[in-house]
């Protein structure tokens, strides 16, 4: 730990801290800002926000863009030589470039472009998708692709990476097209017939029954917090509001997940606020020393992901967590017969369904809404496939990958906000996160023989630990590719995720 | 209009106003982020928004004092020599000016010293106001005291003022010690013998009677919006929530109040939204083409406070608003009875006591508790009052000028939180507030001949009008002085309040 001592008396590496400390903590008032709008704003005060976060957006970049930083990374590596190449600061300052990097890449006016194409398409697509137009959307939606390309041009030069691998870089540093090519060709080659496995294999068992409601608001509200609270979601730093998206945000020390309740069906929501813990967990367990260091924040969206599926697909619909949960729904709702078996709530919450809509599919099927998208989007960037003809390419995707295709672009093309909203490279990670949430969850099996035992008493602490000491209090110290390796064994591996899904959805389990 | 368009090409006046732009909007922030702390924020979470909010202040403060602002305000003045005097752009660099010699005036290391004193004595407050402990206070009271002290001792020199006028001046700009020394004089000479009066004519008659409740905190809310409504608050750009202290925040066209019920009694709660209401109207009010620059800022605290106390005290507190609002009430909580008679109503709204606490006061008695603050803070700070005597200060104090003391340092010296967080020169903006609202409603009764029936009837967008007008449209465009002298006739005259009391509290009105 000596070397950790040379470093932070470099004046250069502290001026850096100084400098990212800044931008984490404009990160976190921009956090709660989104956070506000999406769940308390008024509607007429949109345009102000606005406002208010193109500033503290701009004040960021020029933090992380201004001349002293090159200097003082050039000054501080050079400081850093001869010390421990393994200690936090010397990843601290490894993100700090990456950081530097990725903000000096793209050009001030590009990125401005850019912000001001997607905030604009964002708001058509709105509309587009309401009315069910594409055509209306495709000028806007090119501008995008066009700022898009740019900066993946820019930052392909800069990094001497393929132009696709500079976007996919952005979500989840190191994820190169030569790894994704042949997972996502796997699985576009071997999903498609093990779905028509499952569904025959479904098929043959009881439908299960959803339970009759209404349920009122509170109680659903307050059985989420009762689970949440079991999972280890501490309120004292956190809350749970509604949101017509769900979400998780806040800021550092403050991590709020939001969630929509419908009186009807009371079981979506809670599996999306389970999903959203899962993030919150991850966020609030992050090492709480380099709380406003890069080093200290998440890895990328991947992880990330492995998180909040972890939780939601792993354990929460799992049969040990209905059985500790089932107590508390049917207290909850006064509620008692067949439907609220552990059984019915397992086949409830392990159907599987073709289905048009991405965020709305089973863990079966989800992999080739992002096998699709992930075509399509490099098509639409690099390859031949003019934006026009995306709405035919789109519905001739889902044919090939789900058998079935869209009545109408609502339910196909224009149903997700990432690409309107500028956000292309992002939908593999997804999948990635689906495939290390199994394999992190495989490897807490092995070091927790009790597990299975411990969720179904509620037992949650001894998992959350674990993840913990493996996922959360590692930040950004080293690469996912690293972190899987040291929790697991091995770098990632999709048979995990496959064999996942083979021993839940066509053995007994 | 033409010198407008010519100062508005100044490329120095140019970068002024994007600077003070961004400022503003980075107050926005703050202001949702301070509202955010006082209605929502889990508790736990309390230590990272206090570093969220030091960030954006200190960056808000290195925007004003930045080398480029000097230069540019003497750019700025030297195109603007022969322009229009009287435009909105020449009060724009006037107010700019304004902001930056405050920011200049006092060396960075000082405003970061008093804030830290400030923050730790706060804190300190609460727990020694809670333990009825002053000894426990006084370091720390001390220290900010000493800070206080330097601040206005820089700003003395830096714009050779009476260093006492500096700390005034902040907060109403032009306010000064030799204008406050008369005034101030006169109420200590003539209200406590008006208090004995009106406690004389007021005995003679019925003491009112409060409902009964209890009052649901839902259908408070419900009665709070109607007639918020009625006032013209636009839920569109506002909310309204609880906090423990009623204030009113937010941002520029995101106007948020607050407020605390008690189930009960309703009738101060009600009277604290309508107080806040008032405040937030000018806020909502203010030009909206200058949104973000510093003329079309509010001017300083007393006018501010006339806002709020012309809709509380003027308004609110009438017979004609009470026979419009007492039907919303009676419906509201199902009630009648003699209780729910607006002329008991009249007399249970404008009881005088004699009390310990400053916030509960009546207006009668209100600004003896505000000429006692005057006083003992100018003593403490530039006199011979050491901080240990400040109790028995207070206490002989209280007797001179209300005839009462208080049993107890918690009902006295500690009941404020202004002194222990720094604000210091800010109680006489209460009073002044306090005259400008009664000169400035005479001129509206004035201007309106129909005013009474007109609110009766809930007809409150005359009134409205006219305030928007008159105040709220000016923003900072003039001075409190040239304000007032604009739209009653004549600069600020305390006799119109004075004869408001007469007349409400002796009179049969």
């Amino acid at each position: 730990m000596s070397e950790q001592k040379a470093f932070s008396t470099n004046s250069s590496y502290e001026a850096l801290t100084d400098r990212f400390r800044r931008a984490s903590l404009i990160g976190d008032a921009l956090g709660i800002l989104d956070w506000d709008q999406a769940t308390t704003m008024p509607e007429g005060s949109a345009e102000g926000r606005a406002e208010q976060i193109a500033t503290l957006s701009v004040m960021r970049h020029e933090l992380l863009v201004d001349s002293s930083v090159g200097e003082n990374l050039l000054a501080a590596q050079e400081a850093f030589q001869d010390a421990d190449a393994e200690s936090w600061d010397a990843a601290n300052l490894r993100e700090m470039q990456r950081s530097y990097a990725y903000a000096a890449a793209v050009p001030g006016d590009l990125v401005e472009a850019a912000a001001r194409a997607n905030a604009v398409c964002e708001i058509k697509w709105r509309g587009a998708r309401a009315a069910n137009d594409f055509a209306s959307l495709v000028p806007a939606l090119q501008t995008v692709i066009d700022r898009v390309g740019d900066i993946a041009q820019a930052r392909s030069e800069a990094f001497e990476l393929d132009p696709y691998d500079a976007l996919l870089d952005e979500f989840e540093a190191g994820t190169r097209v030569n790894q994704l090519d042949p997972l996502f060709g796997a699985l576009a080659r071997d999903l498609p017939g093990f779905v028509e496995e499952v569904l025959a294999h479904q098929a043959s068992k009881p439908a299960p029954v959803l339970p009759d409601g209404p349920f009122p608001v509170a109680i659903q509200r307050a059985l989420a917090t009762k689970l949440m609270d079991a999972l280890g979601f501490d309120f004292g730093a956190g809350r749970l509001d509604i949101s017509h998206h769900p979400f998780c945000g806040g800021a550092a020390g403050d991590v709020r997940i939001t969630t929509r309740y419908s009186e009807e069906d009371f079981t979506e929501s809670l599996m999306g606020v389970l999903h959203e813990t899962g993030h919150a967990l991850y966020e609030a367990g992050l090492p709480e020393l380099w709380r406003y260091q890069p080093v200290g924040k998440a890895l990328g969206m991947a992880i990330h992901e492995s998180q909040s599926l972890l939780i939601e697909m792993q354990v929460s619909r799992s049969r040990p967590f209905l059985e500790f949960a089932m107590p508390h729904m049917q207290a909850a709702f006064g509620a008692d017969g067949t439907a609220w078996e552990v059984e019915n709530f397992y086949r409830l919450y392990t159907r599987v369904e073709r289905g048009f809509i991405r965020v709305d599919a089973d863990e079966v099927t989800y992999p080739l809404h992002v096998v699709l998208r992930y075509r399509l989007e490099r098509a639409l960037l690099f390859g031949d496939l003019p934006l026009g003809d995306l709405p035919g390419a789109w519905n001739d995707g889902m044919r090939d990958l789900l058998g079935i295709a869209p009545p109408d672009d609502r339910l196909g093309c224009l149903q997700d906000v990432h690409w309107p909203s500028g956000a292309f490279g992002y939908f593999p990670t997804y999948t990635l996160g689906a495939m290390a949430a199994a394999q992190l969850y495989g490897a807490a099996q092995r070091d927790l023989p009790n597990l299975a035992e411990d969720i179904s008493a509620g037992q949650l602490s001894p998992l959350i630990g674990w993840l913990r000491t493996h996922v959360h209090g590692q930040g950004s110290f080293c690469s996912a590719e690293e972190l899987l390796t040291a929790a697991t064994g091995e770098p990632l591996n999709p048979q995990v995720f496959l064999d996942h899904l083979r021993h839940r959805y066509l053995g007994d389990a």
